[in-house]
């Protein structure tokens, strides 16, 4: 068949089951459609949800999963309806690739709440089969879900922004919070969390880094700029912080108590929920209503706003703080991550590593 | 003392322990000050609120007590400073008797937030005497928390709309929910959920009624003029109700799961909380997460709104659905509406009543 001739053979690195360990996998991607873009991989960023996904703590992990949905990437080939992107362009792929363009969200131009949006793995494509993510040396994808990196962002620095900077910014451009001069919080310092405080801090914020202990305060103020720092254990100091935060950007992944951090809000503040969480989380209405508070949340961000925050941070002259390694060194980055043991955020060099090396050291 | 002299006796129905049983009582109101309104009392909504406090279910009770915050009463003498209100005007005073003026909710004219607001009755003026409420032959509050009540407006009609319809129009207003057009949900169909199915098709909003039986369907689309009525255990038409409802007023006063109610919700869609509940709530964070939907809550409304709620009903020719009732029944009133024997609300004509009959029947 004329399709399949036009298939790509790629190499991946895939986890093969719960164990979440990643080894070189060959597989094969589509025909370039009318709409899409292959883009070869140059860097992949590493998120919390990739190890949910290849460990399958949420249940619905497909095997074998290439992970990855922080993708930096050259365009080396486009469909013949591709205008926007052609060969040589460096571009970027975050954790949607699809979406139905006919429901509310979509025609509000905010797909990532489509209800049928297709992840950029561990999901099944229009054509039935399987979607795999950055770890690869290339994908294709519809040019719908692809942005160009702008001039003056590195593409090992954009990587992050894909997801983690989307996650922090969308929230704040949505709920009005882009003023200079508010007064925001912080809650958990990971890949997300860093970005926070410094998406925030570019907004010409207030920020104070809440923390369970005081181990972070040194790099949350002097590393990432953080104006304050509270733990959250200190009652004194909690008691004093009260009724003063416009926003909190809710990071922490496990269950967590809320009314501390609610008693921190001012009226009409909003605690803004990042992590998913299994466990319900609880609180005492009176928190809220006494306050107008609001317990929202929100999931990445639209397109039209990464292409946004990635001239947000050109603009501001936001950087990530990574750390770069190989595609040999995933699973122990994996595992480091998985303590917490990174900062802020662990980039692959794809382009630069050797991914068939089927002979990788286990971790 | 020439201030003394000045005390007016009056006599309240007071509670005197956490029977909650009321009673004449005779006590003396503050001497005229500048700023002061001397109110006598023509009628005066029940609200649930009276029985928590009566019975002291929130622990904060202090006897005697003389319950009553939808107040309607005509004014009788005025401080010299008080220019906006003269003998003989029909006025209204609602939840809040006093605020500091100076913190940030006081200054955006939102003093309902303010944390040293005073509380109609059971709470301490800033004479240090109680406060006591509108199940009394009069009142004296300062000119800031007392209303006009606007010509085309009954007093017994306009009492409700002090609490109960201010508590569900300030959110709507404040969240930007008051297009034509917007699909609302009420839970709980008492004293403020009627009043919310009222003022949201005065709206021209889409309302459904959403309760835990079907008993309640005739009078919330027959009644009240609801659009739709789901029964919260109908799986299959809650279902098909998923997405579709861009708020809910949520006047359920008992602990309730949020989860049925969260997937109700359309993206960006708001569960608006107006009951005090003891007991913690609880939701899954993905639920607020993928949807951008927000928890939050709303506290009765400002005085402006107040002046704005009798306007916007005198406009649109809502009523409130009561029962008018001598004082010699409030005990009785306060049983059925413990029991949600009442459709929907119980006003007292106080100044109808012979309210020094200590020999009234006990309930």
């Amino acid at each position: 068949m004329g399709s399949l001739a036009a298939e790509k053979t790629v190499t991946g690195w895939a986890a093969r089951d719960a164990s979440g360990h990643l080894t070189p996998y060959n597989y094969t991607l589509r025909k370039t459609g009318p709409e899409d873009v292959v883009v070869k991989v140059l860097y992949c960023g590493i998120c919390h949800t990739d190890i949910h996904q290849a460990k399958n703590h949420l249940g619905a992990s497909k095997y074998p999963m290439v992970p990855g949905h922080e993708v930096v990437g050259e365009v080396v080939e486009v469909g013949p309806e591709v205008t926007k992107y052609s060969a040589g362009d460096v571009v970027g792929v975050g954790v949607i690739v699809g979406c139905c363009r006919e429901c509310h969200p979509c025609k509000a131009n905010v797909e990532q709440y489509c209800n049928k949006r297709i992840w950029s793995y561990n999901d099944v494509y229009t054509d039935g089969r399987p979607t795999q993510g950055g770890f690869a040396s290339a994908m294709v994808v519809d040019q719908k879900f692809v942005v160009k990196i702008p001039a003056g962002l590195a593409p090992e620095q954009a990587a992050p922004l894909l997801c983690a900077g989307l996650t922090v910014y969308s929230p704040l451009k949505h709920f009005g919070l882009m003023s200079p001069g508010l007064r925001g919080g912080v809650l958990g310092l990971g890949g997300v969390g860093h970005m926070g405080v410094k998406v925030a801090k570019s907004m010409g914020h207030h920020v104070t880094v809440i923390s369970s202990s005081a181990r972070k305060r040194g790099e949350a103020m002097d590393d990432l700029g953080a104006d304050a720092y509270l733990v959250s254990s200190d009652a004194a100091a909690m008691a004093a912080a009260g009724d003063s935060l416009d926003y909190i950007i809710d990071t922490v992944p496990v269950h967590h108590p809320l009314e501390p951090y609610l008693a921190l809000l001012k009226l009409d503040g909003k605690l803004i929920l990042m992590g998913v969480i299994n466990q319900p989380l609880s609180f005492i209405s009176p928190m809220v209503m006494l306050g107008r508070k609001a317990i929202t949340g929100s999931f990445i961000g639209s397109m039209a706003e990464t292409e946004e925050v990635l001239n947000f941070c050109v603009d501001k002259g936001l950087t990530s703080q990574i750390e770069v390694v190989k595609m040999d060194y995933v699973n122990q980055a994996l595992e480091r991550l998985e303590r917490n043991d990174v900062r802020y955020r662990f980039v692959v060099d794809v382009a630069g590593s050797n991914i068939d090396d089927a002979d990788a050291p286990p971790a």
